[in-house]
């Protein structure tokens, strides 16, 4: 592959804030993805001008098409091409010719293929566009999106419809990027940029990677990996970008059976799994194991401080919750501090004689009283020892009230200190409450005391990663 | 603890199809747990006499009232108390004369808290309560639910919100056991029945274990454990069961801090965990290891037949979700097999040159066509070496219909083998198919390819563990 950034202006930005975007095979088929092309630029509220461009329609979806794209009146800045394989090398030259400064190829048939024809043709455009300095993402890729723009430059109308926030999402696979993305919607989890790379004509991990660390929207990097051609480049810009932002990766292919599957899929071995995790620690990145654990560590690390230690304060209105929040916690390497006399002391004023009086704290009956529990918050973060804290609440019929008296009480507060919560509800009773609090930047929640805790766990992985001074699980 | 069960005649049944249920402490006042249960048994939609025992009202919430449990006009099945623990032992002996069958006894202020006087008291009414043949579940507990009676006898209304099913769930925590409630509300796990354990003043886990191996609606047994003060009981217990239905447990209290927690929690110690991990596995019982993975098994275990082996299919929309899957199969003792020479004919036969011909099945263009899609599923389903299909589907604006699709292919068929699935798309979307293709029985959801994974190996654990042959895994 020659990679865009061989040119050494690999300009990533004019892909994700064009001032107009061609869509060539724009259509008005739903059989054809130039029709949920169309259709995910306009509902995605893109502001840029959009021109379709098919020889056979006067409009598109209300808006006026062009013959191609040399007739097209006004510049291009970013060209969709959803035309079959074959006539895609002529487009490329039509995108030359027109100047355009980036595309995406959503088209499959090249190296994705067992034909060696689809392989060659995708070197062939390869060498053309990046020659033009013309990064293309794709092809074999369901597109790209900017939810900070507005615009959704892929085959799904429904990445419209994902939360705006700090997460980009760099991914070699379409399929699991749609289902982050659909599992995010439901988590709450907001995102910047999502690329689909696809066969990774010329604008690889390393270049994202580069780009995004620049990005000021851009707050957590978030990689799935299948395997690619040549890991080493990806991880030397990922070396040189460390220190600046968290970046995570979630690699599959570890199974013996899932090699083969990356083969054919995105053209390149999926290679050996302790190769990568070795290489990712190497370069500063946060492994993470599974499509959950992927997103909860993302959303943690584009909403939370990072950790300046591995101690954690866990306060809860239910020991159950807690026993199971303390197991992720010293299973995964943070510890849960014993409390200062003073913060004791604090805590101890605060509570009955019914509930616990050290870490974790269990509320019992003081579960109710906003004051007190306001009171052991505070003393919990304010103690030197707690670099994190755990809050667990499980509503229950006596307590509905709770969400609402947590937005009033930490609405005022903005600690330095991560927040991650578990407040459990039935489905609708206490959706509004959370998403304000998760807007106040007062917490972030998750739906288990588990993945709350091992959200923590990465945090502090993110933190030693930076360091490059990470133990085993935190590679 | 002296056990109802020492008495030879555990009838607990009583305890969940009741013909009648009293409130003793039965209110109006919405700070009281007596409020919440008598709106838990009216909103439920219990059939049965409810009967509110209060001195000071004529009517509670529109139902007459009774100033003492010896007034109420017609027998007694449960009692429900709500009062404060100094006036328990008055009313366990109102109960018994009375003669009332079983009590849920919710008060605190037992064994659990630190007065030692709280342990007394709980001895006591434990005593009482055994000799006059009462089980008790509780003091210090949310009560009990069976969904197929209609009867939520707790203080909780919106477990009459849980799906109705097969899994019946026996929690030492009244939170944990919350928590689990409100998440299978969202993925769609039914219940038989709920209960919490309490401090188990006379009714501990080897007794319900019996009692629910005999129960015709419930399909497998879940046990949520912090640790209790002599396991061996209930584990000879389980292992008398052994053979008939799976019964699956999630032990906390592994952490060195988890420990104290559940000593003040529920009056026990949480004990070792590895001898629980030993037991359990003599005992015939399958432990997992969180609270999302305990519901996937529950649900599994609940809907699906179990497999006869460690084969797995595997079909997939897209490569990614697919090798997610495969990763965790072989990590967890499953194996992705290669199809017999005639299964892959048939498939060969089904599906274009650019999709994979082997397991893992990448349908590629093929998967929007049903025909295609429902030969390469029979073909693989009867495969003599596959024990299990996982069917992964990640919706795209293209394929929306694809759901439907589903309902209409599988409807007609029923296999011997568990399908488990993972269809995911923006909320909302696909929610309909997926409940109507989990009622008609045709498969099984999850929400992401990891989870189908992993509840497709506990599925061939639970298989091994009760053939008493389980390898480490499955312990």
């Amino acid at each position: 592959m020659r990679r865009i950034a061989a040119l050494g202006k690999p300009d990533l930005g004019v892909l994700f804030d064009p001032g107009s975007v061609a869509v060539v095979g724009a259509s008005e088929d739903p059989g054809k993805l130039g029709f949920h092309v169309m259709r995910s630029l306009l509902t995605g509220g893109y502001k840029g001008a959009i021109y379709p461009v098919n020889p056979g329609r006067g409009e598109v979806m209300g808006v006026r098409s062009h013959p191609s794209l040399s007739e097209v009146p006004g510049d291009v800045d970013l060209c969709v091409m959803v035309l079959p394989a074959e006539r895609i090398l002529g487009q490329v030259r039509a995108c030359i010719s027109k100047g355009i400064k980036g595309a995406v190829l959503a088209t499959s048939g090249f190296k994705e293929i067992d034909d060696p024809t689809g392989a060659a043709l995708q070197a062939e455009v390869g060498r053309m566009a990046t020659e033009a300095g013309i990064p293309i993402i794709g092809p074999n890729t369901f597109g790209l999106v900017n939810r900070h723009a507005d615009l959704n430059a892929s085959f799904t109308p429904e990445f419209g419809l994902v939360k705006k926030g700090g997460v980009s999402l760099v991914s070699q696979s379409g399929g699991m990027c749609h289902l982050l993305a659909f599992l995010a919607m439901r988590s709450g989890v907001g995102f910047s940029k999502i690329v689909g790379l696809g066969n990774r004509c010329n604008v690889d991990f390393g270049d994202l990677l580069r780009y995004l660390q620049g990005d000021p929207a851009t707050k957590v990097v978030a990689l799935y990996m299948e395997g690619i051609d040549d890991p080493r480049p990806m991880m030397a810009e990922a070396r040189s970008c460390t220190g600046s932002k968290p970046v995570i990766a979630y690699k599959v292919g570890a199974s013996t059976v899932g090699d083969p599957a990356s083969l054919s899929h995105t053209g390149s071995m999926a290679g050996h799994h302790g190769v990568y995790r070795g290489a990712f620690r190497q370069a500063g990145i946060l492994a993470v194991d599974g499509a959950e654990e992927f997103l909860d560590a993302a959303k943690a690390l584009a909403m939370c401080p990072l950790p300046e230690g591995p101690g954690v304060a866990v306060i809860t209105g239910q020991a159950g919750p807690a026993m199971a929040a303390c197991d992720v916690c010293e299973r995964e390497g943070l510890r849960i501090v014993r409390f200062s006399p003073e913060t004791r002391k604090k805590i101890e004023a605060l509570l009955s004689p019914l509930s616990l009086r050290d870490n974790p704290v269990d509320m019992g009956p003081a579960w109710y009283n906003m004051a007190a529990l306001k009171g052991v918050v505070e003393a919990a973060i304010e103690d030197e020892g707690v670099h994190s804290l755990l809050l667990l609440m499980t509503y229950a019929s006596a307590n509905a009230a709770l969400a609402e008296g947590l937005v009033a009480m930490l609405g005022e507060e903005r600690w330095q200190k991560p927040v991650l919560a578990c407040m459990t509800a039935p489905p609708g009773v206490w959706d509004g409450e959370i998403e304000r609090l998760e807007g106040m930047g007062a917490l972030v929640n998750f739906p288990t005391p588990e993945r709350a805790a091992r959200a923590a766990a990465n945090l502090w992985g993110a933190r030693l990663t930076r360091s490059h001074a990470g133990p085993e699980r935190a590679i």
